[in-house]
């Protein structure tokens, strides 16, 4: 990886057009390398990863102990310290692993998706290849260098990275490692860069003639101002506002397990649950329990009238209710709390349902609890979400999950990839035509006219280009 | 079809705002109508079309002739007048036999194209569905109209359509046949709108929680200043700027033979090639032929130095050196000049006719002529646009030529469509995610830790949703 500083023989760092431009170049000539050694430097890279593991975990420190006088200070969240953390759980091993289990997918490019004979010696081949140049820009969550430059290598696209100042520490010893790794390749050491600083990203936004994609992760008004300054494609989700619904139908223990895991599993994640519908006719059934349920995990609950009165009335009384359930104000139906806190709402019909959630979630994930097929099937085909889950979850909204192996975001958008997207989503595809005629072929030769020719269109088997 | 003005109540137009609304209220109510219904539309639709064509062909010579007058006045260029023309050769019926051909595909929804059993009685679907609402914009070309309807129909779209003002009349009249063909069914009758002013198009590309994909279809300008002025996705070409590479092995017949169908075919349309690009080793065997067949055919050559040495200095002497053969400028390489002219460039090799086409070209079709595998073989790879073909000619890059029955347009973008764009293009996917556990199922259950579950990540084989 070369940094847009080091890698300059000048002391000048380089400049945002000549990063993007040898991006195009590099991925360009990588074009004509054979993917078993994109393969081989996923390899390089983990080795290189587990051999500077002491050095990247402590520069994460430095840069958790600087977040930690953020937040004190305010300013910083504590939902960003919280995704910092490299060490946390098993988010190192996770990082490892998904670079193994990308090296071990098939390759996404070379894969024929559509082979038509035109005419007797005219082979037409729709073949995935990589899109280009990647430019992906995220905030905390260090390991995202990692995923993203595994998922860049495999899939034949160059990239520019550029994280937040907060884990610029940890970044920078992520970005060294894969470097080192790099150079023992034949891939053009250009093929990933890195940029420290924010010009360099507004910069990187005009250059559409090089890039062809920009990922970015992290804040809602990260992603959004990304979108409304740049013409190149952006693939990712401003907001995470999933909710869970509770159908007329739903068992009480599958709407309680369901309704907890959305929310409590780990509320800082964009696939975590905010809004709990609730079918009226459950409000005196099974309601009760599921708030107990919520408040028992420490969730705040912001509820409608309905849904407030009869949770306020229950007897034996819910605990915590004067600390933990309060009354809604309509804008939380539009908030991403991101926190111990779900909004709750009544409704009178599974339509009802639909239509509310279509008008205010982000069209992420949404699940249905329910016991009907008929209600199940509704919900999944007029839910316009990119997830619409049945007695489920909305945490497993997640690559590794769907088993991609890792992710490189998850795209609310519905164009090019939706939902989580693996590998796949940094494919596309050209068509190769080919004429094996004498003469060659032209278009003018057919047509509905005397003595024109037809196309013939008669399917090709083929699972690649045989030439 | 619902008009802005002629579906208000009132006498006022509909704001873009509640026509936006409208299409995306049509659209997620559509998504539990059965496509059995969609395709019934079009039938209606082309037997409409067919009982209107008179009045149809008479609005369309009144824009003809309208036109005329802003061509003779200089106001509106002769290749924009060419694309107004439905009654020309094959169009009208070329557009019926779309409808029918689009009707006749396979449904792009409702395909599952991944399965997998993540857990015991917990499995997901990956499964295709239409995008939302489509912005459609376009000039000239009347029956843009009915293809995009059509396209929009099919494959479970809401469209809001604005046609240019020069072909107003006919668009007119093929909106009000779609629209009494529509009312015959049970489709939301604001499924498919249209639009007259562009302040109506300005406004309507803020609205990006209504709209989710614009489509474009015009000149350079029209697009380029769509792309620059919305959030919303837009899928298209700006240019088409397609080449045809001599390589040192071809073949003079096919070489004359691909050149002249690639540049004389049809000046006007986005493949047909602007550049010839000859291998040095070419200039004195098969150049000098292929330029006497292009002046012949009365296409103006810009050369560079060594391809007009050669072709000035040649005996017996080209015909029509003085009026058809000039010196190129180094712009003419990025102008899409879209009549019978042709930019010319002498390269070294094979490499530096890529470097070349992938610098200049607009990355939508570019052809090789050659006999050596290798070298088509490292042409259709190395060179990064849509299309890639060897010994045929650009014209072919066409969605009704590749087997797609119609087409949307061409995009030279790389992301979610790329070339000639059919159906598919217009379909994107949901995930959908069961549980039949009795419990349902909770990803805090899943983990590496002792006791946790494993994913099972199970291939299952499924072409549709089995709920």
């Amino acid at each position: 990886m070369v940094s847009s500083s080091s890698s300059s023989s000048s002391s000048q760092p380089l400049t945002a057009k000549t990063i993007a431009k040898a991006a195009k170049t590099a991925f360009e000539a990588s074009q004509l390398i054979p993917s078993a050694e994109r393969v081989n430097a996923l390899h390089e890279i983990r080795k290189e990863l587990e051999h500077a593991k002491e050095g990247i975990l402590a520069a994460n420190r430095r840069d958790l102990e600087a977040a930690q006088h953020e937040v004190e200070s305010g300013r910083m969240s504590s939902t960003l310290l919280k995704r910092l953390d490299l060490n946390k759980g098993d988010k190192w091993d996770s990082m490892l692993q998904g670079i193994s289990d990308v090296a071990n997918l098939p390759d996404p490019t070379g894969v024929v998706s559509y082979a038509s004979e035109l005419d007797d010696d005219l082979e037409l081949y729709r073949v995935s290849c990589p899109i280009g140049v990647l430019l992906v820009i995220f905030e905390a969550r260090p390991e995202v260098v990692v995923n993203i430059a595994a998922l860049a290598i495999k899939s034949g696209n160059a990239a520019i990275l550029k994280g937040g100042k907060e884990s610029n520490e940890t970044a920078q010893q992520l970005s060294t490692a894969i470097q080192t790794a790099l150079f023992k390749t034949s891939l053009p050491s250009t093929y990933i860069q890195s940029i420290q600083t924010r010009a360099e990203v507004s910069s990187l936004l005009d250059l559409d003639q090089y890039i062809d994609l920009v990922i970015p992760r992290g804040s809602n008004s990260l992603v959004r101002s990304i979108q409304n300054n740049t013409r190149i494609p952006v693939m990712g989700h401003a907001d995470g506002l999933c909710s869970v619904y509770l159908d007329e139908s739903a068992d009480i223990s599958k709407a309680i397990r369901v309704v907890i895991d959305s929310k409590t599993d780990y509320p800082a994640a964009c696939n975590s649950a905010e809004t709990l519908i609730i079918h009226r006719s459950l409000l005196q059934t099974i309601w009760p329990a599921v708030a107990e349920a919520l408040v028992t995990a420490d969730v705040q609950l912001l509820c409608d009238a309905a849904s407030l009165s009869t949770v306020s009335a229950h007897s034996p009384p819910i605990p915590k209710l004067a600390s933990h359930v309060h009354p809604v104000t309509p804008s939380a139906y539009m908030t991403e709390h991101l926190s111990l806190t779900m909004s709750v709402l009544t409704v009178d019909s599974l339509q009802a349902a639909m239509t509310h959630i279509n008008a205010h979630s982000s069209h992420h994930t949404d699940s249905i609890v329910t016991e009907l097929d008929a209600a199940a099937s509704t919900f999944c085909r007029g839910v316009d979400s990119a997830g619409t889950f049945v007695n489920a979850s909305t945490r497993f909204a997640d690559g590794f999950r769907y088993g991609f192996g890792t992710e490189v975001g998850i795209s609310t958008g519905r164009i090019h990839a939706r939902g989580p997207v693996g590998l796949e989503g940094l494919a596309t595809y050209k068509y190769m035509l080919r004429s094996k005629g004498e003469k060659g072929h032209i278009a003018g030769e057919f047509g509905s006219g005397e003595g024109q020719k037809k196309y013939k269109h008669a399917p090709i088997q083929a699972t690649s280009v045989p030439f």
